[in-house]
Order: structure tokens, then sequence, then C-alpha cells
């Protein structure tokens, strides 16, 4: 069920380098051996989908220090860290689940725990990693420490079907939620008062086909996208009384109904304030709602369909990445006039955005350019590249210390 | 002006908390040599006053990992992070600004770099280091590798009068504010255009002697107390002119004027989604209020004068300390409700409170008690106890990564 890894050094980085055929001039970075002591705040991953591996980072003197191989299908690939910042748990398509330690560049604990997978949690106490699988449908958790399972939860609905799970986040005090995708139930599991055995509490009703969830960074609302219905379903998990409510009517589909072919991510959705900034589905527009009514607030024309919106940490701004065939652009919103303010155009492929945790600078992927990019967010100007193979998302340390990522 | 210091280590501890008087009874941590390689996003230091000392500690299994001496007068201690996490910057009373190595133990360097002096802060790109003076009044700004000095700002207001500078905070993008006791003005620099040398920006008739500032976490409101009027003036840094606007009128003396002794710290404001609560001033009340416009929104009776008002990462509680002579007691707000739900009594002179970053656990200084209690914060049930000589402040590296602090 484990295995290991050779650990990644300079020979390794190099070799991986030039088998990618990346360039190695200015701004590339080296591989180094990990200093016996140092801290771990300033530290990040990036998925390398094609190469099944990860690359760790240091956003201080932005640099990369190894590359970590063997993780298996990374394509959706996703990443939650200990809650000390030493370990990556990296979620693969393949149902692998993989502890890195970044720290020594090394793969502490690996398991191949489903068939086919989508996204991962981890507990606020650091305690359980939850995975959320489509094959067999159901959330299994695991000891964070050791990655010994601790409990599986199948997703059978009302009617004994079995469901693939979707939207799987972590909420305060040893809880998670997800969503069944063909059951249309919204399930919690509370781990906190039972130990090893979650305590479930199973909504209905919520709609056809949820096809992701997210929850807003205080753990009070669930929302979850409806690929059946042209609307978006959420929870108050601060009631008393769990009910699902429908708001944005008109949200999946909008005024002319096309074919969605693909849902934009939630995970791309930026919350600042009292509002709301998330993809419009299938239009080249995003939308600016109230966070706690879903009424509109404002519709901002965007260069393309919109994938991600990330807020920068400050909250001014939100950066906008794009569906192919504009995929090699980025939009800047000014949040407080809902407008756009700045376009960059960083090379082709642009698929992720990381902010540095205060928002001083942005990490971008460039994936066909087998390229990150920093710029420092102030002035839009480039600060440096570092090469990486196909990189896709990008995620830093800071995210330990977040609820519901 | 500089000088080392004894590492803390096992005997060290011991031989400590043996003059200190300390229990070593169950749940009493004890020093470890610290390991070749740790992740720092669990750790922290408490600040031990009567001894000159932090006490380096870790919140995942809940102990002290040792103790580090020699930081001098620390009475009004306040503690500020690398953006590695490795590096705790202690400011004293003393104009010492200490260096603290929390990986290793030590004292990585250290400087006296006034005769008085109350707080600092980190710039976001965590490349300088700020400290607020009182004598001689005015700001100093450090390399933060070095702490070789690199800027000094005088505080001289428009009339040619030194002041004493208070209310220092960080802003994003190589920036920092702070406010003029003596000379009611409040001072912007940033270090992001001109590298070593600030632009400086100064703003005049905010009203009389500003005691205190703090600023929300998007880095948008500046907000200081004014001890010479019954009011606070704030300023909106998102705004292209700044103009200090007074707000809550009645804040400083309220319906039946009362001489004030003591001001409660401004640090201590809980700013949760569109409210802000803060302790009230010479009255058994926290107040909220609008976040954009300082409007009351509630008055919320409590067991004494506030002094901190802590609000729980998710925003659903803040947790609320006080003044002597109800300094054993904590209450616990609900949010939504604007009620008091809870009330504990740790012991005798609650000092501070500091959350774990999302929130499960929450770390209590019980200063006469020698002693930090951590307390479950979902069912209010204590988890252990550690030893401390004469606990104040409790500082977690998470803060390394938020604005404003």
């Amino acid at each position: 069920m484990t295995h290991s890894i050779s650990q990644s050094r300079r020979s390794l980085l190099t070799a991986a380098a030039a088998g990618l055929g990346l360039a190695t001039s200015g701004g590339i970075s080296r591989a180094t051996v990990p200093s016996c002591l140092r801290g771990t705040g300033d530290l990040g991953v990036v998925v390398e989908r094609a190469s099944g591996s990860v690359l760790v980072v240091e956003t201080s003197r932005r640099t990369s220090l190894g590359r970590v191989e063997g993780l298996g299908d990374l394509s959706h690939a996703s990443v939650v860290f200990s809650r000390d910042e030493r370990y990556a748990y990296v979620f693969g398509r393949d149902g692998g689940l993989t502890k890195v330690d970044i720290l020594n560049l090394s793969v502490e604990r690996r398991v191949i725990q489903a068939g086919n997978a989508i996204g991962g949690a981890i507990s606020d106490d650091g305690r359980i990693v939850a995975v959320s699988n489509y094959e067999p449908g159901g959330v299994r958790f695991f000891d964070a420490g050791t990655l010994e399972p601790i409990a599986e939860v199948p997703a059978i609905d009302r009617y004994g079907a079995r469901s693939k799970t979707v939207g799987l986040v972590d909420l305060p005090f040893g809880r998670f939620a997800w969503s069944l995708y063909d059951g249309g139930e919204i399930w919690l599991a509370d781990f906190q008062r039972r130990g090893n055995t979650p305590m479930l509490t199973r909504i209905f009703d919520i709609g056809r086909l949820p096809y992701d969830g997210v929850v807003t960074s205080d753990g009070r609302w669930y929302v979850a996208g409806l690929f059946g219905e042209d609307a978006l379903v959420r929870l108050d998990l601060w009631s008393e009384r769990l009910h699902p409510e429908r708001v944005l009517d008109g949200y999946g589909k909008g005024e002319a109904p096309l074919p969605v072919y693909k849902m934009p991510h939630m995970e791309g959705w930026a919350a600042v304030g009292d509002r709301l900034l998330l993809p419009a589905v299938g239009r080249q527009e995003v939308l600016m709602v109230e966070r706690d009514t879903f009424r509109s607030v404002a519709t901002i024309p965007v260069h393309g369909q919109p994938v991600f919106v990330v807020a920068r940490p400050d909250g001014r701004q939100a950066w906008v990445n794009f569906a192919h065939p504009y995929n090699d652009v980025i939009e800047v919103i000014d949040i407080p006039s809902a407008s756009v303010v700045h376009r960059l155009r960083p090379g082709p492929a642009v698929l992720h955005m990381e902010f540095t945790p205060r928002g001083h600078e942005v990490w971008i992927s460039v994936r066909d350019a087998n390229r990150i990019d920093v710029y420092e967010t102030l002035n839009f100007t480039k600060v440096t590249e570092l090469a990486a193979g196909k990189p896709s998302g990008i995620f830093f340390t800071s995210r330990a210390h977040r609820i519901g990522l």
C-alpha cells in the first residue's frame, strides 16, 4: 500500500529539467539540500501534472527546493497541509493519497485508497485527513500521522444507490461536509464527540446533481453547484435547523441557455467582506453577489470564461484566469469599483494563481511554458520565473491555518 | 549592541520552574532538545514578563519546547514573526528588540534601539522590522535579517515638537502607519517604491492625543483612539484622498463621564464580517458597531471592564477578559445574537487569550497562577495546563501570515 520515493536533490532536478526541456537561464531555481533547521511558513508545493510530481518551493527568495516524484495521476490534484506546515497531503485523481515531507523532500507515506478520487480535506486539529471518492463513491478518513484508515462512509443515498461524492470541505471542530452527486444530498460528519466514529447528518431535497461545493472561510455557508438545475443550493451551518436554500436562480445557464460542457471549480470563488465573486457559467462574466443573500451586486464583463476568481489577501482585488482559448490572460478586478483595472498576458495556459500570505506577490502557473511566474501585485511587475514541468495547482503552507480549504 | 543568551534546555527550564515556584505535576511541559527538522506552523511564544523570558510552545501536542531568557523589560511586550515562521521579534518596553530563533531556542540577535518603546511590526515581504518609540519619539526600521538599522523617522510634529509614537501597524505593500501622541498626527511610511528611504505621508487635524491605533485585517481602515477627545478617528487607506474622520462620539467617556485611568489596548478589537466588537472605556460593556460606519449595532453588558475582545477564528464568538478586580473571569459572546453565552473562571489575572489558527482550542495566560490553560473552544473543556512564569502575551506563528498585527 505504501512505497518509498527517491529524494529530490540537485542532480535529480537538473535531470528532470533537462528531460522536460526546461530553460535553465536566469530566474531558474536550483534544488538545494535541505538545511537542518528552517521555518516552514514560507514553503509551498506546485503540482506537476504530467510527471506525477510536486515541486517544493519557498517564497522568501522565490526558489525551488526540490522535486518529489512518484505521486501518480495528478490531474485535478489538490493539496492540504498539516497544521505544523511540514507535510503536504496530495490527493491524486487515481485515488492516491500521498503525505509529502516538504522539509525532507521525501514521501513520508503513500496509500492508494480508492479507484477514482476528487479532493480532500484535513480537520482543524490536524488529526484526520479525508478523501472524497468517485469510485467507490464515499468519503474515507485517515489518521494524518500514519495514513492508517480510521473510518469510511459509503455514499449510499436514501434510495439505496451509491453516489459519487464531491465538494468535500473541512469545517470547524472536527467536522467535514460533502455532497452526493447522484443522490442529491449533503452530508455532514462530526468527529468532535465520537472519536473515530463520525456522527452523520444528512440533508435531503437539496436539488439535482450537485457537482461541487465550497464553504465560506468562517465555516458558516456551505454552497453546492447543481448541475441538474439552474441554481445553487446553500446551507447555513450556524443555524440550529439545517435546511437547504436555493439561491442564484439562473446561475447554471443564464439568459441564453447553452450546453454546459465544463462547470467552473467552486474553489475558485473569492469571498471579500460581505461580497462573493464567482465565475459565471458559460459566459464571459464574473458575478458579484451579496454574501449573505446571494443577491446580485454587479456583473463584471471579462476577457473570457472565468475559471478561478482569487481574492488578493487584503480583499481589494480579485485576479481572474480563463478557459481555453483565452487562457493566456489574467485580468485584475478592483473590488470597490467592480471593474477590470489591469490585464496581464503571462503566457500559454495559465492554470492557477496563489498569493503570498499577505498578498505582496502572486505565483502563477503557466503550464505550456513549463514555468511559474512571480509578480509583484502592487505594480504587476514580474519578479522572477521558476522552471516547472507542466505546472498546475500552486499551494502555499499558509493554507494550513485557514478554514474550509 | 548585541549580546548572546544561553539556550534553554531541560535543566534550565526545570531550574527556572523551581525558582518561580511552579508546579511540576500533570500537564506541565518539559523542554526538549529541538529535533533536526520540524515544521513551525504550530509554534508560538509566551511572554514571561517578570523574568524577561519567553517560553517557546507548540500547539499540536500542547507542550513547552523551552525557554529563552535575557530579553529585558517585557512589560507590554509584543511579538511579530518572520514570514517563514522561524523567528520571533520581541519588542520590549526598555527599547530592546530581540530576534529569537524559536527552532533553535536561542537569541539570534538583540539590539537596544531606544530608551522606551511600545510595540512593533514587520513588513509583508518580511524585509523590514519597525519599532515605535516613546523616547526618543519616532519609529526606527531594521533589516529583519541582521537587525542593522536601515531608517529612522523622528516624530517631529508640524510645530517642531517631538512626539511619542503609538499605534504602529504594518500595511500591505511595504507600508507602515503610526500616530503621534503629543502632536496629534497620523503618519504613513511607504518602503515599496523607495528601497530603504521611506516615502512619508502625514495626516494632520486628526484630533488630540491619539493613544493607540489599529488597522482592520484588510489593511483598509486605520483607527486611532483619542485620549484628548471623546471619540475615535479613522482613515480610509483605500481612498485616493486621505482625510481623518471622527467616529463613535462618546466612546472615550460615555454617558457618565469618569476619570479614565487606563485605556483598553486597541489590539483587543474583534473584527468579524461587517461587525467590530470593542471594549467600552470605563464601562462593563462590549460595543458592537458596523465596521464601515461605526454605527452602534448593540451594547453587550459584561462581567467587568473589558480588556481584550478576541474573535474566534471562525467569527462566531468573541472571548472577553477583564480589568482588575474581575480579571479571573472570561466571558464568551455569541456574535449573531450579541449576547454572553458562557462564563469561565480560569484563575487569578487572566491577561491574554490566543486561539489556535483554525480556532479549535484557545490558550489563556493565568498570570498569578503561573500557568497557561488550554481549552477546547466548542465545549469549554480544559484540555491541559502548562507551567509558565507570570505569563502575559501569547503569540502563535500563524500571525506571520496576517495583515496589520
